[in-house]
């Protein structure tokens, strides 16, 4: 078996190991994202069986599921075989039936078994993330015996500082107990009187990653189990694959906020096709919805043409609406995503923003009305003999565009929840859009009033 | 000592030991946040010693360091001194000089040392977040020798599973090893032949958290040794203060990506003015910087008056230019964030955001001379007999506008980084801000070239 990949490229394959095996598996996975795909694939085939192992248990390896597949069947099999099999899931997933098929075909029925059971869960559910390689033992077990059992079992679990104790008879999930507190106990002690009173912390195989994330960050966990209705164990989620979540969650939040569908792969691996497919959905959603600037402009077209010099401050006016609600909504996203708003508390929220939006449109109308003043008073610009009714104009609709920028932004999270949607769907250019239509309404309304019977 | 906190408030305490004492710590700490100040305070004071040292010892605990503050002195000092270093040092961070030595004064000269030095880390640095408290062993230990030794320090210690073993001369540190590996060996063998043949993953005291988080990611880790330029070993950072941290950033990073300064309460906690000075800045910055808007739009005052349909298209034109650069600055602010993207990088982001932007912008160009096209040849709104040209001058502003706000929005990531700035203080309106003025200047030279001789 130890042969199995370096018949292929004996000579390559010497090279790297003798370059690349004594560094850290880290190094080597960075190493090959910089390959071309078929010297990646070589380098791969070349590597000690142990070492590609490893390679694949890396969720930074790119291309994983493509390099698989090139694998000779007995590699990628003793691949699958030995690497843990919640990123054995992961790594198949991606491709289609067929060729997960054909790569489970070599495969013993109870491996293969665990990957499709794995592959059934929906993708960020802690069953995608779990893996089945965990220690449980009976209730019944002592000390000195369970600490046997796992050196014996030690080399195939993904942790063993997470102890599962079971049921004997109907091997429900009874406790919880961690391998620091085993250890502190005599020998010929039960492990049951060792562990804590207390239900463990778990969850179903359909919780989402952000929640799992969230009970990891609440109870300072190494592992939680996933159970089913009747407490039967699953499996269980370690820390390193929720930080692996959490970071990913971050980067599909910041694409999401940003005005665009997440994408999961490096930038610079994205094809062309599948970055515009991100990009040009959200991008004509929000510029059909922008149109409705055209018609409202359209609409005050009379108010307009009589006093063109309204038009010089619409772009100024617009931004600030959009730049208020992004602010709002990036504080709300977080707040709901951190639990500590829920949406019974919007009402809170607006009684919050009513004077912070308040009080940040008066700060940018002040700016606003001086700079007018100022550049009239300096002979910057003729605003003409209304120049200080055109300020206020400006001023008053800052006040008002500020505050409902405020208002919506705060506002679109909980809105979204409530309709079944991610709080964290609602992006800038979202909240920028649904404030310039309104902002230009505000904006006119406001004209009519302070300037009518002078300029309109 | 057991009575010390229970004497306070005896009739509150009672109960809530009852009701309390037997849940999940972080269920104890949600309900504390959930009390008005004063009755936060007693509920704390009536708990028994242990518990109240669990709670503190939560970050999810508002208002730690006044409920601290408010605490008798010998309960506080009790709290500090059995509460784990680094989240001690969290608590006291927060206060000023003066209450923080009112606090140490009670303490033996050793923890209080501990704390003093913790205290002098920068914010956000992995000596800041890192623990003193670890099992070091010297490398010419024995497996039954070390696992003695770990049992006895065990209840004193934040993780037992990573073991940092020293020069026995110098104190410096050779190896790390994990408890996993030491159970499997035998008791006379030596800890050092365990061991895995690799220097040990570490950081620096002055690392930042965002990097020291890559780390765990990168290597899997459950601890990673602090130390200093001299291989001494200063602390640890354990995985529960690093998925802390990294959901503390993405709290900060999405703050900052929507315009304004990140805040680190919760969203109901933040006082008035402190909203205010968080928002106003950015949003007075961006106000400003708009402002610019109005010059170049007195600028092509002329053209204005001339073609006064062109203004109709201004917001959809504007937002268009700033949803595109919001989405690649999200997408560049990620990428560089994760190491996927380096700043020698940016030729190749150039590269693919170029036909990107072209293609997006052909789009919603297209989508804009449709909308013209078909109000115009359906009635509902008349542009004048050169109303194709009014059509082409918007799709062709698009595709320039579209264009421009992708290559600025991934260009700015990079020109932050390369002025020392974090990329993630590239937001939204920033990119908006920036787009508009070139914005408004591409779309009327596009105007001034199309319809020269007709309108203009």
């Amino acid at each position: 078996m130890n042969n199995l990949f370096a018949t292929a490229f004996p000579a390559d394959g010497n090279l790297l190991v003798h370059t690349l095996a004594k560094g850290h598996v880290a190094d080597l996975v960075e190493y090959l994202n910089t390959l071309p795909d078929d010297e990646a694939a070589a380098a791969l085939a070349a590597l000690p069986p142990e070492q590609a192992v490893e390679v694949f248990d890396r969720p930074e390896l790119n291309r994983a599921s493509e390099l698989l597949v090139s694998l000779p069947g007995a590699a990628s099999a003793h691949i699958l075989r030995e690497m843990s099999a919640d990123r054995a899931a992961d790594v198949l997933r991606v491709l289609d039936r067929g060729a997960q098929a054909l790569l489970l075909a070599p495969l013993e029925p109870e491996p293969a078994g665990t990957l499709r059971r794995l592959l059934a869960y929906p993708e960020h559910s802690a069953g995608s993330l779990m893996t089945t390689e965990f220690v449980a033992l009976p209730t019944t077990v002592t000390v000195a015996e369970a600490l046997r059992h796992i050196r014996e079992v030690e080399r195939t679990r993904e942790t063993i500082y997470a102890l599962y104790l079971l049921d004997p008879a109907t091997r429900a999930l009874v406790r919880t107990i961690s391998l620091r507190r085993l250890i502190t106990g005599e020998p010929e002690q039960k492990v049951m009187d060792l562990a804590l009173a207390r239900e463990p912390v778990t969850v179903s195989a359909e919780t989402d990653r952000t929640d799992v994330a969230r009970l990891f960050a609440r109870h300072d966990l190494l592992a939680v189990p996933v159970v089913d209705a009747r407490q039967q164990l699953l499996g269980i989620v370690t820390v390193d694959d929720v930080i692996d979540a959490i970071v990913d969650q971050g980067t599909e939040d910041t694409h999401r906020f940003g005005g665009m569908e997440a994408v999961d792969k490096p930038y610079l691996r994205i094809g062309f096709l599948e970055m515009l497919r991100k990009r040009a959905g959200w991008l004509c959603v929000l510029f059909v919805s922008e149109m409705l600037t055209a018609s409202a402009m359209q609409h005050f077209e009379a108010e307009l043409e009589k006093a063109i010099v309204l038009t010089l401050f619409i772009p100024l006016i617009m931004s600030s609406g959009g730049n208020s609600g992004s602010q709002a909504t990036s504080l709300l996203i977080r707040a709901l995503a951190l639990g500590q708003v829920r949406l019974r508390d919007w009402w809170r929220v607006m009684l919050r923003e009513l004077p912070t939006g308040l009080t940040l449109g008066a700060i940018l109308g002040g700016m606003g009305m001086l700079r007018i003043a100022a550049w009239q008073q300096l002979g910057f610009y003729d605003y003409g003999e209304h120049w200080f009714l055109i300020a206020l104009t400006v001023g008053l609709g800052l006040v008002g565009i500020v505050l409902f920028g405020s208002m919506a932004g705060s506002m679109l999270p909980f809105a979204l929840k409530r309709l079944g949607f991610d709080p964290a769907s609602a992006s800038a250019p979202f909240v920028a859009t649904l404030v310039d239509v309104t902002g230009l309404v505000i904006y006119f309304s406001v004209a009519l009033l302070v300037l009518s019977g002078t300029l309109l």
